[in-house]
């Protein structure tokens, strides 16, 4: 059995196959994300679904992972989170079964490890010393460890209002960090326009092939741990929407594996704040891209991302999925924060809290049924974000 | 197979027997804590060893846990951390074998996770509604925690100085919040004078028995991990002790149980900081007993315990590990936890770091051998102490 099943890299958009034993970027053809793609037929006859009953961290899940050989594999851990139950909640909002994943038990304390996990070891293997990366905050924090962890040098741009966590995590481990004016998009044309060209290679959400592996995981881990299903609805907070693409991206490998007990896909709803909601509009205006929302601004930091690289796939993936799109207040945003805490005992990120803001106006609107089963995806620890808490 | 094979709870100075059908505290003649005794024949007998296999959350140890019923089960993923080899580091102090075990990757970011979920269930399953706790810190958020999770009130006092995080992750709770001049001990002064008689139970270290059984669950998953054997060495960092001890017993119960592939003990060694060093004073002094240590300074506020209640116990289990008991000083706990951040990745509590810097000491000493295999327990992450780090 090999490490891993990696065929190729195919283009979003067109469909042209490339070579993953080089360094990729995007199809220079359509401007669109690459996505990796594995021999399928050859792993579901050769390795049996028990195999991953049970295990912890994402590399159990090596043979639909872009690595080749183990011994390139950069890991702190991540991966394994625990599904909860949460049956205080449910109550409160007469739900059958309502559930959050809690990637806050990642290392960086976000689901971010998973992304610079995989495209840290991938880069590693391909021989690549030096990663760039424009950030919302904790993208920044994670690609800092995973870079030190390998020896490797990492330069980070973000916003100088970043929360204080994202910036001191990535300041302990020696990375090179830019604060720069404005938002994400800002940061990502400060490195463009600062970084010797081909000195830095560019980590960015969906401008590599590999950070959507990793955030594939997810949704195995959702399939895996609800005995090989996907619930009827999951919740998503969507910023760059890799880990909205790439729960989707596993329902399909592992329908076409035939490892999923029930065929059913996930209905995937976006959540964003009110103060920066291009994909939110977008679908709601039936669009195939988003356009970039202009003065973006909410507390959740990681949903400050005015226009995500992926559009296109973030809104096919919405429709394919028969999921939708919803957008909420600020203060729904830390009222839901409180309440999860009070409720369940969980301090999640803002962006995570946001996905409980949202299910209350989706089941209010009917788009969601009280006897679906629910899942909130809370995408970091609440603790990341102390100097955003209002008293 | 029982959930538990628990059997009974034994004074750890006197021996004497109580029942664990009734909440108990300590031994009201020796003023000792009492620990948790289990079946371990039958279940040695009774359960293959290869059940605990690759298996996440401290739960999937219930056999060995004090909650006799899958119900009463208070859980927020706790448990099941990595164990990650340091190569770099390893490099640089020319070692054979470098581990830390991460326990900033459990629910509200500390080792305290574990000793609370085990403490919380079992009072949820004796009928207790209301949990108060002196804390450091870190106790006092992970009681916050799992009270909200299982419905319970709890009362939090701690001092006034300890990390916003610690403060901000229990007011989100809805918990009640002591902030108390002083350190822990004065935190529990405040709660003995202040809480009405017999209203709220007290989770204080030791002075009930369960906290001591999650904790040893750490025990359980490095000897697993290492494929069922201990590392020679531990460097544990502490303040009020229960981790150390809680190691030890998992030792001893494992060896009784046979599961062992290798009988040897690890050696423990005790890390505390030049600014309260308690411990290191007594095991140094020969003494049976830890003396209060006054005017206890460190920024690794979990160490800041001037006389951890199972004084005995901790220096009992010092000396039949063979090990013992080592100060650091402050600024080589900062220096530290930025060379673990720098050369792996991995952002420590100041805790944690203080073991590196513990090991240095003990390796020019000569008390520890390169080739010796070294575990070095991280008990939190350095986001929790954002207050603490200077520039
Ligand atoms: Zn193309
Ligand atoms: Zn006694």
């Amino acid at each position: 059995m090999p490490f891993s099943y990696l065929s190729h890299l195919e283009c979003s958009e067109c469909g042209k196959a490339f070579s993953p034993s080089l360094p990729q970027t995007i199809c220079p053809d359509c401007q669109a994300p690459l996505f990796a793609r594995y021999d399928l037929p050859s792993l579901a006859a050769q390795v049996p679904r028990e195999k991953m009953d049970n295990i912890h961290s994402m590399w159990c899940w090596h043979v639909v992972l872009p690595v080749l050989t183990q011994e390139h594999v950069v890991t702190l851990g991540e991966g394994g989170t625990p599904l909860l139950k949460l049956e205080r909640l449910a109550s409160k909002y007469n739900l059958k079964a309502l559930y959050l994943k809690d990637e806050g038990l990642n290392p960086t304390a976000s689901f971010k490890a998973r992304g610079l996990s995989a495209a840290v070891s991938k880069a590693r293997e391909l021989g690549i010393r030096q990663l760039m990366i424009p950030t919302a905050g904790n993208a920044g924090g994670a690609l800092a460890a995973y870079a030190s962890r390998a020896g490797m040098s990492a330069w980070i741009a973000m916003p100088e209002d970043t929360p204080k966590a994202n910036v001191e995590e990535t300041a302990i481990t020696g990375a090179r960090i830019s604060l720069v004016p404005g938002v994400i998009s800002d940061a990502a044309k400060f490195l463009q326009s600062h970084a010797e060209k081909g000195k830095w290679f560019d980590v960015s959400t969906f401008k590599e092939p590999y950070r959507l592996e990793g955030k594939k995981t997810m949704g195995y881990e959702i399939a895996r741990d609800l005995g090989w299903e996907f619930p009827e609805v999951i919740l998503y907070p969507t910023g760059g929407g890799t880990g909205l693409v790439g729960i989707w991206k596993a329902y399909e490998e592992l329908l076409e594996l035939g490892w999923l007990k029930n065929p059913r896909p996930p209905r995937l709803y976006a959540v964003q704040s009110e103060g920066c909601a291009p994909v939110v509009k977008a679908f709601k205006n039936g669009e195939s891209d988003v356009a970039f929302w202009e003065n973006a601004s909410t507390h959740a930091s990681g949903l400050r991302v005015p226009r995500p690289f992926a559009g296109k796939a973030i809104l096919r993936t919405l429709r394919n999925s028969k999921g939708g799109a919803i957008s909420v207040e600020e203060d729904s945003i830390r009222k839901a924060q409180k309440d999860i805490a009070q409720l369940e005992g969980i301090f999640t990120a803002p962006e995570g809290a946001a996905t409980l803001a949202g299910l209350e106006i989706l089941l209010a609107e009917g788009e969601i049924q009280p006897d679906e089963r629910i899942l909130l995806l809370n995408t970091g620890s609440g603790l990341k974000y102390l100097d955003t808490l209002q008293a």
